[in-house]
């Protein structure tokens, strides 16, 4: 894409309300707006962002057995009726139809949803197990919308529930998930940072986990065990004074950021909407169910507080919205012909054909946190050779035009 | 993917409310699942015909420079009191938070977020043109939804909303969005019946423009001209006796549904919220919009709507869920190696191994309308011959295994 003709342009000017790192650099870069608080509009540049996690994660899930459907965000009073939180969830936006004088509510979440859709499908043990999943818009009415994409009135998540005939089946998709979520985070760039954290079971279970990255702009404090690289959140701190994995009581306290939860919820929902399968004996059983969240605009967000310097963004690979930010100064025939040969290559690249200074190309580039620079100016332009600017790097190289290709497609 | 672990089945009983094909045939074929009159879960067949018509859109949208956003659902008050339209559209949601009391409404069209975003970045002529576009889920507070999802209360959309600097640049763009659109149509299998309609352009343009699709399902009355293929709708008819092209008095009165509108929206929203440009004198105009909706539910409801006999639906090649479904009669380890060779040369199979009878699996393959139906029988694996039958013909081809994909890959 040429950035001559792209929507967005980075921003000097920040509003008041700009109390965290992540909306900052995503305002000043372009990549957001924000239309209300906890309400973002994503530009050009954070759309890309968004979909590049989109499909990490659905390659993960897809790994394991997750088919990928799309509920809708209406849900009608009846079916929170049936599990009592029509009344108990207070973050539920709640209305009625004008016309129809029907009372709906905005999902934030699609157990309600999900389990009546299974008791279309799940009958026997042959149905089992079964894991569905979307990636889709949830609403929650928070009293307090901050910290920029981390905590929205309106976000984007991906929800995956499980079905099972069994709690040793369930146990053992739960434990596989654990694996597909620590891979998620790798791959989103934040998993040096991001510990699974043991938190309350609620009535059902012993423990539900939790994976929190660390980072000065989290809201929780969690308690992390160096040693085996696993934390608990307050809940279980209070009740168990050390390490569940590995019993160390030398717990370190740190603020962190949840960008994933996973859950058994085991026969709480199958029980309140009576799905059951008979087993090889015609006998009738409930459901074993799980759930398991990612919250991709928090997670968008937790990227950005963990990979920044003061001069901007420093997109980790997988999730950067462009491969390369080509930097034209004042050759342009000649950023032509490599974005051309780039684009062919199969990068993604952004020309930056403005006409502006070298000074606020720079500038712009480091703000925007592409991974990596290529400066063509005149002067490069009669030798043959190319700057190439790792966004990480502090040094360039110089590389040969004919050698660029294959230096950019190194492992 | 196996279909003895998808998660839907084809269903024999479908709800009493079903007055309309593409309810039944989507809800029988397991593609979609109601959750409340309008409101629809796309299950993962239903996903992915949507996803492949969303991959249409967002491929032609980007060929007349359409640059992809997401804006949100949630929408402030303020907004929609600038316009006028709080209180004069009907089918809006409206409602209060319960914790900070702020009103908002729900999205059914987002030229009160657009135009305010489009402030933040246009400002000099030399920011001009822009074309922006997402794929979004709206709402609608419809009095009466019916028509399975050609008519919901919630529902997917492609919306673009274009900004120029000239009426002459606007015009421009619009006549080459009508190219594009019919394309669009072309492809997703429902061009032939699909007629650009003259409408009403309000009080701003002489015309707008619909995309009607002729079928009985139509809930619109259109005035079809055989001689240029142009058809105008009842405003225009009462107003003006002919066909606007050719002059063309001999009409033919049809059932169509609008499956796509364009409209010169030329200053209206851009003088309510004072969107204007500077010109290379440093004059001050307000900037020249068009918007371009498509409703991306509606279509795929349209596509059944035109493409289906009495045994099911006949899914387009380019918006099928896959492009072969591979019936295995008791030959399953054959299967599974031509669902592996079929995979690995590109295609999007759906292999038929459940345990059932050939019957059952023919059935439910015309009913699910995936292109070209292979069958793999004990018989045919003694010979190295597949049967290979298109779901739009009535008489099957027998291949040799060792030609197939050079059958299938022909153009």
């Amino acid at each position: 894409m040429k950035q001559s003709s792209l929507f967005s342009k980075t921003r000097k000017d920040v509003s008041a309300e700009s109390d965290s790192i992540n909306h900052r650099l995503l305002v000043k870069g372009g990549f957001i707006s924000q239309l209300m608080s906890g309400v973002y509009t994503y530009l050009p540049l954070g759309l890309r962002v968004l979909k590049k996690i989109e499909n990490i994660i659905r390659e993960e899930m897809e790994k394991i057995g997750g088919q990928e459907i799309l509920m809708p965000a209406l849900h009608p009073k009846e079916n929170w009726e049936v599990t009592g939180r029509w009344d108990t969830m207070d973050d539920l936006y709640k209305f009625k139809s004008h016309y129809t004088k029907i009372e709906l509510a905005l999902g934030p979440t699609h157990e309600e949803v999900v389990v009546p859709l299974a008791k279309q499908f799940i009958h026997s043990y042959k149905d089992l197990p079964k894991n569905l999943y979307q990636i889709q818009v949830k609403f929650r009415d928070e009293m307090r919308a901050k910290s920029g994409v981390l905590r929205g009135r309106e976000f984007l998540m991906k929800d995956l529930y499980s079905f099972n005939a069994t709690e040793k089946d369930l146990d053992d998709y739960y434990d596989a998930m654990i694996n597909v979520y620590n891979n998620i985070y790798k791959r989103a760039g934040i998993g040096s940072k991001t510990y699974l954290t043991f938190a309350s079971g609620g009535s059902f279970s012993k423990y539900s986990h939790e994976f929190q990255t660390e980072t000065p702009a989290g809201e929780d404090i969690i308690y992390l065990c160096s040693k085996c690289k696993i934390a608990v959140n307050k809940e279980i701190i209070e009740e168990q004074k050390n390490c569940p994995k590995c019993g160390n009581e030398e717990l370190k306290e740190v603020k962190a950021i949840e960008v994933g939860n996973i859950f058994k919820l085991k026969t709480k929902f199958s029980d309140a909407f009576n799905l059951t399968f008979t087993d090889k004996a015609g006998k009738e059983h409930l459901v074993q169910m799980g759930c398991y969240g990612i919250g991709i605009s928090r997670l968008l967000g937790t990227i950005v507080e963990i990979n920044h310097d003061e001069n901007g963004i420093i997109w980790p690979k997988e999730v950067a919205p462009f491969d390369i930010h080509l930097l034209s100064l004042s050759a342009d025939e000649k950023s032509n012909k490599i974005y051309e040969t780039l684009k062919n290559a199969g990068f993604d690249v952004l020309l930056d054909d403005r006409d502006e200074t070298a000074g606020t190309k720079f500038k712009d580039a480091d703000l925007i946190g592409i991974p990596i620079r290529l400066i063509i100016s005149q002067k490069l332009e009669r030798t043959g050779n190319i700057e190439v600017k790792e966004r990480l790097e502090s040094e360039s190289l110089i590389i040969n035009e004919k050698d660029l290709i294959s230096h950019l497609k190194r492992p």
